[in-house]
């Protein structure tokens, strides 16, 4: 192949495909609902059992599906929403040179090659989630979420809810079972959004709620400096496949449009963008330069490709970005600095804030969910929970009430760098200031001075904010603040999330969250290595560190493991432990049936003497016997 | 060079000196004690400023000094030990083939060259740091504590003491600044230990203890599969080297106790050790074989080399064993299910419980201190916090009385495997239990669904235990469960239980704590990149990072990052800002001026009209001047 004669196959984005270890992609419905197929994927165990868990890898780890990037994802929704109408085809805005940066020629990103015309919906008719919801309609989406979600609840229902009760919830309200009426109302009061423009219908329908499973998001996007469209793509693929819930393109530079069109034609996770970025290469990265108009044309060209969500830091106000002048790191929000010098070159207000009203009639005709951007978020420890963080976020409570007012989902963003003990105080001045709309938090990162290390100093912090109430959580890599993430970096962050949503659901005693810890602590205690990999967020990476101690294949099924060597094992203690407990309770079961049998000849007032010395012999050699125990090993 | 005919070169253990970058070992001394020298690193920073951080690295950081691990580092401790008296050198007890596992020739481990001879405690003279602090009496090491304590206390009050006041403690009690007596009274109260064996005269005096800074530990130790000396003793200097403040010795299988030799020599840290590791390798690996006077052989033999702690899993009784017969995971510690075979075959209390007030005595003789194993703890989500831990807990904290009584120092063993929700309720048992002795845990896990990633789901735990008293965490690395810690997997680990315990410490209001990452925060907002790496826990991985995506050299200078690229950046905007709210101050200024203007006006009743008018104009236009704003960039 000649890269240069022909550049297409160099443009062709190869993405991973093919199941996980062991795994295989299942679909199933609700009753009463064959048109609604939710995927899961199930791991097969050695011992003949299956564990099926949440998956949001799509059809690119199924292997009956056939892939093909240059036709994009099955428009799996798009049915449902036809049948619901309200929506209109129509010819789309013009997609202008300055969409992809002026580019042209080899610079040029091909066109994704099969587009379809764009929807949006019409006055009069409910379009979005949240105005299905407040209607009192039940969309299909909620359907296969409720099914989604009650993953595992059977189970753990069955396993006396053991649970349940047993989290501590900061009062979530989580129930025992999902019920798509439970769904509706959940998003109809503003506490859960359903990210799905129906301009995007290759997407799974998941939810983003303190009272469902924790979610978790992974950034990817090309940048001035560096990086393709294939790349992107790949990323995207790459992060859903190891459990990512959505997916943010945050590109900045070249290509922009084109880049963004592969990734949302492919995923079948929402897209959330930061649009101000678009608007910003569209006039030279000066900020100076941001209209209304632009702005305005960005968001409607990101929803007709169908953009789920929207970072928008409406909360950047004029009053507020003096604030932030004694601050050890100032404003580190790159949309919030965009809009602060905005405002301040042109000593207006914001027009995000200005022109509020009039964004939410853009995402609403789409049904793009708004994610209130924090501009002002703390970039240091030092700058946590200030007076700039806490004004804003006041700010995005007010404008939480216009959005939903105009039938739009809303969830809020937060922090950033804070140490430990002034996180709780963040989810809860969140819930009340903004209606108990859904929390989206990067980290936040619990100390500052470990660069190179961000995802575990801000997962410490994202698994403590989860387990409190934030309902989605931003990932963060390990090249946080020197660089930018590459695919290794990406499952990195994504995994440490996964790690950090899961104990949170664990702690808020999510039903059924801990069915898997308990699959695979019994896979290692019966020595299922295989079963131990397998059920883990990484097996790749749990077999190859396994193999560096212990390569060969006999040790996988070795009932010992390198830490205390094939000579003695601890797990294999137990065993012995479990007979002698065995016998334990036989000795009592026999000390019970001699304390009854004294019973007995307690009733006679007079026993034979020799009826009574009979009796405790029997109890005696009961005893013996069961204390004689376990055999000595070897 | 040849292998086969100079074995000895071979043996020669070659570890990692020299500084970390832009660091210099510096030695300061508390006023009036210039024996006492207390190390420290020094960080020098391109704008001139320098940042003093705790180091555990010992001399190999330290480029003056010449390091020879033949030698082993110089004894400093050693003339303050006789200063004190009460101890006696004797010839000690003799090595026998079975202290390495009954290899000879090729296979055995060479002897380390310089050996002193063992010191023991009198009888009725203090020995212990406790029986010294319980006397009244102020030792070296707490002297050199209270300093090596105290960095950074000094700005932290002059700042205001912004972090004392911030902190949330949980009942801690942590002073301002450090003294000498409050360390003796935290040591007379059993609240904190100084591990510190007359025999191990190498170490540089530390503390664990809930109102010091928080410490870690890291795990070490050839094994019945594999490793040697020679890794064995670098992977000690590797771990000081990134922080550790103590390392445990777990060898299992030959050459344990040479092995132990070399690392004791060469370790500026205290080293802690398992005693019945060793003693199950006396009787070939076979549990049931255990004596009490093999053990008993064996903690002298340890002792007398210089173990500074010791883990003895006391607690596992006879009647708590059946507890966990039921668990997922049973018995999970190693020294646990020793102690439970041990107990199971003979049907006897264990030796170690029987003959706790005899280990004592041993211990008191050597000032080796006790770390009360959790041989019970959980080793799964679902065992957590059950009636077998809680149990030994409960023996743990009368063992601890028992160990008081003699003159010993004692800290206890925590879990393990516990979800976020179960944590806390661990350490205000432990403390209660054990009359505030130190806790010491072992992350905690808080899922079990990350093999490869343990480091991170035990750094949750470990932060969030730390903040709420947990006085040392011990490191779990990514290979946890799945093979034995290579020299990387020691890295990560360390890294990961600095930034754990750090982050309690700023969550716990540790004065001065959070000094390092504003420091860190202030050049990363100065974008001096070069002190943000080296102010970081692990610079060499932070540039490693940030040359993977901007390798040039200038771009370490660069006024951008890669995340923004050279067109825009964040961080430039806020100097804008700052100039903002400068004028803003002025224009107040100004308005104030008016104020008073209008003030003086108002005081004459009667006042010209056109003088008012004046008066209004000149504060508008006052106003209008500072609102012209920053000059637009570029």
């Amino acid at each position: 192949m000649n890269k240069h004669t022909r550049p297409e196959d160099v443009m062709r984005p190869e993405v991973t495909t093919g199941p996980l270890p062991a795994s295989k992609k299942i679909f199933t419905s609700p009753q009463g609902h064959d048109d609604v197929r939710v995927p899961m994927r199930e791991i097969a165990l050695t011992n003949g059992d299956a564990f099926a868990v949440y998956d949001t890898s799509g059809p690119y780890t199924d292997e009956s599906a056939t892939i093909d990037v240059e036709k994009g994802l099955a428009p799996v929704r798009l049915d449902w929403i036809a049948e619901r109408g309200g929506v209109e085809e129509y010819e789309g805005r013009e997609i202008k040179p300055e969409d992809n940066g002026n580019v042209s020629g080899k610079h040029l990103a091909r066109d994704f090659p099969n587009l379809r015309k764009p929807l949006r919906g019409l006055d009069g008719h409910p379009v979005t989630q949240f105005e299905f919801a407040r209607k009192g309609i039940v969309t299909k989406e909620m359907v296969a979420i409720a099914h989604r979600e009650n993953l595992g609840r059977q189970q753990a229902f069955e396993d006396a809810k053991a649970n349940l009760e047993d989290g501590e919830n900061f009062g979530a309200d989580i129930p025992e079972f999902m019920t798509p009426e439970f769904v509706r109302d959940e998003v109809a009061k503003g506490r859960a959004i359903i990210p799905a423009n129906i301009n995007h219908p290759e997407t799974e329908p998941m939810i983003i709620g303190r009272n469902f499973l924790v979610k978790v998001n992974a950034n990817i996007g090309n940048s001035a400096v560096t990086s393709s469209v294939e790349e992107e793509v790949e990323k995207m693929v790459w992060a859903t496949r190891w459990g990512t819930d959505t997916v943010m393109d945050l590109s900045t530079g070249r290509n922009i449009h084109n880049t963004r069109e592969w990734i949302l034609r492919n995923s079948p996770v929402p897209i959330g963008t930061v649009p101000i970025y678009q608007a910003l290469e569209k006039c030279d990265g000066d900020p100076v330069k941001l209209t209304w108009e632009l702005y305005r044309d960005t968001l409607i060209e990101q929803a007709e490709q169908g953009v789920d969500y929207f970072t928008i830091h409406a909360g950047v106000r004029l009053k507020y970005i003096h604030l932030t002048a004694k601050r050890v790191t100032g404003i580190v929000s790159r949309g919030g600095s965009i809009m602060a010098k905005w405002c301040l070159h042109h000593h207006r207000e914001s027009f995000l804030y200005e022109h509020f009203a009039d964004i939410c009639d853009i995402c609403r005709k789409y049904d793009v969910s708004f994610s209130l951007g924090d501009g002002l978020r703390p970039g240091a420890l030092a700058d946590a929970n200030d007076e700039a963080q806490f004004a804003e976020l006041e700010t995005l409570g007010e404008l939480t009430k216009i959005a939903w007012d105009k039938g739009c989902q809303v969830m809020i963003e937060g922090p950033g760098h804070v140490p430990m003990h002034k996180i709780k105080v963040n989810v809860e001045k969140q819930l009340k200031e903004c209606g108990e709309a859904p929390f989206y938090t990067l980290g936040p990162l619990v100390t500052d001075i470990a660069p190179a290390y961000d995802h575990i100093t801000s997962g410490i912090g994202a698994a403590m904010i989860g387990w409190f109430g934030t309902a989605m959580l931003c990932y963060v890599t390990p090249k946080e603040h020197l660089g930018l993430p590459n695919r290794d970096d990406v499952k990195t962050g994504v995994i440490t999330y996964k790690i950090a949503a899961h104990a949170a659901d664990i702690a808020k005693g999510h039903p059924g969250a801990q069915a898997r810890d308990d699959a695979l602590s019994q896979a290692r205690f019966d020595f299922r290595w295989e079963d131990q990999f397998n059920l883990s967020l990484d097996p790749d990476t749990a077999i190859a560190y396994h193999d560096e101690t212990l390569p060969k294949d006999a040790h996988k099924v070795a009932h010992f493991c390198s830490m205390c060597g094939p000579k003695f094992c601890s797990m294999e203690i137990t065993q012995q432990v479990r007979d002698y407990a065995a016998k334990l309770n036989e000795k009592q079961a026999g000390m019970d049936q001699m304390s009854e049998k004294f019973k007995e000849l307690g009733n006679e007032v007079y026993v034979p003497a020799e009826d009574v010395e009979k009796a405790k012999a029997e109890a005696v050699k009961v005893s013996n016997e069961s204390l004689k125990g376990t055999p000595a090993a070897e």
